[in-house]
């Protein structure tokens, strides 16, 4: 089942199921008004959101119309909680060692707690005050919970994995090394983050989704060029685990959002990158320094999760970088 | 003028405005429903919450009644956006000292973002899954403001400083500084947090509001025995710097709330402190190892900011930790 949400009718905007080819829709009205009314009362919305899904499908929903994304906010446009992990090792290696400093989770999942009272819609507009902030796009992959009980197992959290999304991390690279040195995470290094069109319920994924984790490609174009293609299996621990790690002594509300960090792969000089930093960090490995800047006002990037036959189960994520 | 909020009618409770005393109150119907309605809108809610503020204090206002504090959730039971600074350099240093930890802010103030979903109300008893984690009460002001558009200086964000409320930031300091040392910041060790009863605006404090300081003594106990009574004079950054440092790169949506970090002064030996983890803190540097254990499971702490005649603004904090 995919799940979208239209920009209009207040800050949470209007819930909606959408076809599996992404193409027509009808509004939810009836079952829950906003997804996140929907993920409060999952148990009792998902198998009627499910019918509707068949009826979508058949194109016989009542108020069925063909889908415009520009049309939609994010699928969760606002979420009480968004923690992000950084669970590709490739990526984390690299970026530690670009920024000079010694990372050591004593072998647990990494994660920080992001702004999440705004994610941005798949086609807005995104406004930076600073380029010399170093603007920079991070492609990756996130769920969302229904309530998660603080301390609940990893099995337990799987059950618990009720939507699966694909984001940006905006990130500002220029500001990001000081405050992790400061060991309290990132606030001006990160502000909000976009979402691609659709949430989907796992099992739209068939044998992509794998042990709790999206093995998808994340193919990932700025302006307009091929910039990375990293699979999504690579994370050193599964979504799973990165819910059991954030409800170890807290109970997750329903639409918390997680994050998988960057998706990185170990041949990231073969697959590319999903985001400007790593790519940096490479070059700074190879030639002694940077040669990619960051993003200028006016860039875009595209990012879409592509199954073998070039199919995006959560459609397409375009933005382009304007000033404040 | 006290806002508070009764811990009935949803979530997101419902808004009454308190006497100065904080003995009597009425609720704000027909001019905001919850705080966070009151804060969103707050340029038109504002005069007419005054209002029925000079109303209850002559004890004329519809629907006045008397206040039992245990009918109270916290003043915002839940926010979209939880910042804690940390800006009291002398618990700062101390527990750098202690972690093992060297922080380097660059000069800036320092802040993580915590979970925001809950706030416990000032009578709520505090669940808690394992002593072992080390459970620790940490006293300090907090601050609510209006929308804040990203790139304020200071001097405009101390306009947007609405309400001011106090707080204590439950810590589990056994995952502390593992946490600390990954550079993301703290998701296991920083659960929830409590609120006094009364978010106050702050004329309500006449001189002790002064250059984005929140001048009163910190009063906390721990199981009925006087544990610290620092005064909140001391920060490095005022909340208007705080505010300013938050929306760098960011919007603050109406309802953030900002945190000072534990309440501290240098001369901790003989004024206290507000949280056990400075005070052990203090023992390692004095005496060679930490001599005051964690909170147990029963135990009870009470806060309250007061002034130099024994008048609490914010009302009373009184939390008991109780096993989950």
């Amino acid at each position: 089942m995919k799940l979208a949400t239209l920009a209009d009718g207040g800050r949470d905007g209007t819930l909606v199921v959408v076809s599996r080819g992404g193409t027509t829709f009808a509004p939810a009205k009836g079952i829950a008004a906003t997804l996140q009314d929907a993920i409060e009362n999952w148990a009792e919305a998902e198998g009627r959101l499910q019918e509707l899904s068949a009826r979508v499908e058949q194109g016989s929903a009542d108020g069925q119309e063909v889908l415009d994304v520009k049309r939609l906010a994010a699928p969760l446009p606002r979420a009480w909680q968004w923690l992000d992990g950084s669970a590709y090792p490739s990526h984390g290696e690299l970026m530690d060692q670009v920024i000079g400093v010694e990372v050591d989770s004593g072998g647990h999942p990494l994660m920080y707690q992001g702004v999440s009272n705004t994610f941005y819609g798949p086609r807005e507009e995104v406004p930076f005050l600073r380029e010399s902030d170093g603007i920079d796009f991070e492609g990756e992959f996130g769920m969302i919970v229904d309530e998660v009980p603080a301390g609940r197992s990893p099995e337990d959290c799987m059950g618990h994995i009720k939507l699966l999304v694909q984001i940006n991390d905006w990130s500002l690279r220029a500001l990001a090394g000081r405050e992790m040195k400061t060991g309290f995470g990132w606030i001006q290094a990160k502000p909000p983050c976009g979402m691609a069109p659709f949430a989907i319920t796992p099992d739209e994924l068939s044998d992509y989704w794998k042990n709790g984790r999206i093995t998808l490609d994340l193919a990932v174009d700025w302006n307009d060029k091929r910039f990375g293609k990293a699979n999504g299996d690579a994370m050193d621990f599964g979504f799973h685990e990165l819910v059991a790690h954030a409800a170890y002594s807290r109970t997750l509300c329903a639409g918390t959002v997680i994050g998988s960090g960057t998706v990185s792969n170990a041949n990231f000089r073969e697959v590319g990158s999903s985001c400007i930093a790593e790519r940096r960090g490479i070059e700074i490995v190879d030639e002694g320094e940077p040669r990619t800047d960051f993003m200028k006002f006016g860039d875009t990037v595209r990012m879409a999760a592509v199954t073998k036959d070039d199919d995006a189960p959560f459609g397409v994520l375009e933005q382009k970088v304007i000033k404040a």
